[in-house]
Order: structure tokens, then C-alpha cells, then sequence
């Protein structure tokens, strides 16, 4: 990879947001050696129901940890979608779940849609896996870091017993992604 | 409060400092309305032993969120402490594990030496709330954050089934701190 990439995983609370930050800023640094920051901003909108964490990856140092200009956003429900999809550049990419996110407003941005809850819910069975089938689909998207450090950071951070669940769930998210691109 | 407070989590992998730094910025922010901001930094050192979350704390806006100036550090391990005690600021606190640190480097700091992971252990019964333990130490040595938010934020973030032993664990933290300074 090379130079600043930054993204956005939003949601509502309890969709495992930073968790999925956690597990990608793991998989970029602890496993493929390159510079990540992981972070979430309370502001006073913090009580509200949309939330958000973000993961900046880079070859050299991060001086501003601050996400300023996303390269990749994720949306899952239609509230984030409206709230924070405005920080992300001209260009950048916007991945939504389709059956959650209706109104996608206008921007110079590619718009993704892709069924994550769904997938979650009915190919792996549990819908709290929807963090872990996006972390699949963004590493697919991004091709920033491999698939074996993302599986390896996947499975360092699940609950145990949860293991093969998490891997079908990431396996799926690839998936999504692979098939649609064919 | 006022001003800007920063907080530091150390010690090894797996002790969940990540877990107690989003707790505490969720106690903050959530369920006191103060600004807060998270985080992780993954550099080259990554594979290390090491590890580290962090907390800002403002009642205003946080324009740079990157921790350069520590209010208090806690160190849980020697390791740790020796990596990453240099940005404690001036007048400011390093708390460390009374077992597992012995070398405090000299500094300009006031150094608190409690036994955090014995507590979790030995009260509690389980070593892995040491970071719970150590949230209720840390929120009675800053008094920056009502206890009532604090528990509410361990509350919504620990595992269903583990509310008894986390609660308890926090009560120990604050008794560690309150009974030292009797």
C-alpha cells in the first residue's frame, strides 16, 4: 500500500463498531507491519443512536490521527449513513447495507451496496456477525491488507467458542464482494 | 471538569486496555456529557509486548486527538511502564501495579503503587477484571468522571453473565485508592 487511507465504520450502537476498527487496525499493524491508529470521538451527540469508530493505516508515521478525509465509509444503517457520510472524498467509496440504508445522498463518491445484515442473519445465522462479514467486504474492497492478517486479527479478538462462526462470517463478506466483481 | 485531561492504559496484550479505555471515554461522554476521544496506536513496535490505549477527556472540542502531555499513566507491567512513562507531563501521575513494576524511572511525576492485579485476583477472584479494576482506581484518583457513569459504562460493555464479578471488581479499584488515602 502506499501513502494515507483512511475509514469510517458506522452504525448504531452495538453493531460492534470498534470492534471491527480494533480488528482492522490489528490485522494492518500487528500482522502485515503497517502503521495504523484506531480511534472513536465522543461529542455531545454521544446519547444519540448513530455511532461511528475509524482505522487510518499508513507506510509512515500518522501525525494527525484525525480522520479528515475518508477513503472508505461504512454505513449500516440509514441514520449513520445521513450523518457521516459527508466527510468522505471526492472519489472515495461509500459501502452501505441495502436492505438498511435506503436514501444515499449525492456526492462525488462511489456508493456500494451490499446485502452485510442479510448475509450475517441468514448465510452465517447470527446477525452480530454483520461487523465481522464487513470487515470481509472491506478488506476485499480496499486490498489493503491481507486476507491471512485479517483472519488471523479476526480470530485474536472473538470471543472463544466463536471461532468458526466469525470465520464463516468473514469468508462471507470477501464473498459478497468477489461474486459481485465478477 | 475543566480543561483538557489525558489518560494513558499500559501494560501487556490481553489485559484489555483497549476495553478500559473506551469504557472510561464512554463513562465521560455518554453518561456525563464530556467530549472524549479514544484510541490505539499501532506503530513498528506492534509485535511487542507491550501495548497501550488512551483517553482524552475536554469539556471542549478535541482538535488534536493524540495523547502528548499524560495526566496519568498506568503502567500494569514493567515493560510498559519503562516504554512509555517519558510523556508523562510534569506534576502528573503514574500509577503502576505494585507487584509487577518494581523500576519506576525517576521523573517528575507522582507515582502511585497500588496492587491491581492481586486485587483482581485475590478479591475478585479472577485476574482478567485487572483492567476494571484498575478503571475504578483510576476514576477515584482523577475524579473526573461520576461513578454512577462509570459503572453504567462497564455495565453496557462487559460480557452478559460477568455484570456481579465487574461491578466488583470496580468497587475494589475505588476502595484501593479510598483506603490509601484515609
Amino acid at each position: 500500500m502506499s501513502g494515507r487511507y483512511e475509514i469510517r465504520f458506522s452504525g448504531s450502537g452495538g453493531q460492534g463498531l470498534i470492534l471491527a476498527g480494533v480488528i482492522f487496525a490489528e490485522a494492518a499493524a500487528i500482522y502485515d507491519g503497517i502503521n495504523a491508529v484506531q480511534s472513536q470521538s465522543y461529542g455531545p451527540e454521544a446519547r444519540g443512536g448513530a455511532s461511528k469508530s475509524e482505522v487510518i493505516l499508513s507506510d509512515g508515521a500518522i501525525d494527525f490521527p484525525k480522520a479528515t478525509s475518508i477513503d472508505l465509509m461504512l454505513a449500516l444503517t440509514q441514520e449513520a449513513c445521513a450523518k457521516y457520510c459527508k466527510d468522505v472524498k471526492e472519489g472515495g467509496t461509500l459501502l452501505v447495507d441495502e436492505d438498511f440504508v435506503h436514501d444515499v445522498p449525492a456526492g462525488d463518491y462511489n456508493v456500494i451496496r451490499l446485502p452485510i445484515i442479510r448475509t450475517a442473519s441468514e448465510a452465517v445465522g447470527k446477525a452480530f456477525v454483520a461487523n465481522i462479514v464487513a470487515i470481509g467486504a472491506i478488506a476485499a474492497i480496499t486490498g489493503r491488507v491481507s486476507r491471512e492478517a485479517v483472519e488471523k486479527a479476526v480470530l485474536s479478538r472473538v470471543p472463544k467458542g466463536t471461532e468458526e462462526l466469525n470465520r464463516k462470517a468473514l469468508s462471507a463478506g470477501y464473498e459478497l464482494v468477489e461474486r459481485r466483481t465478477v
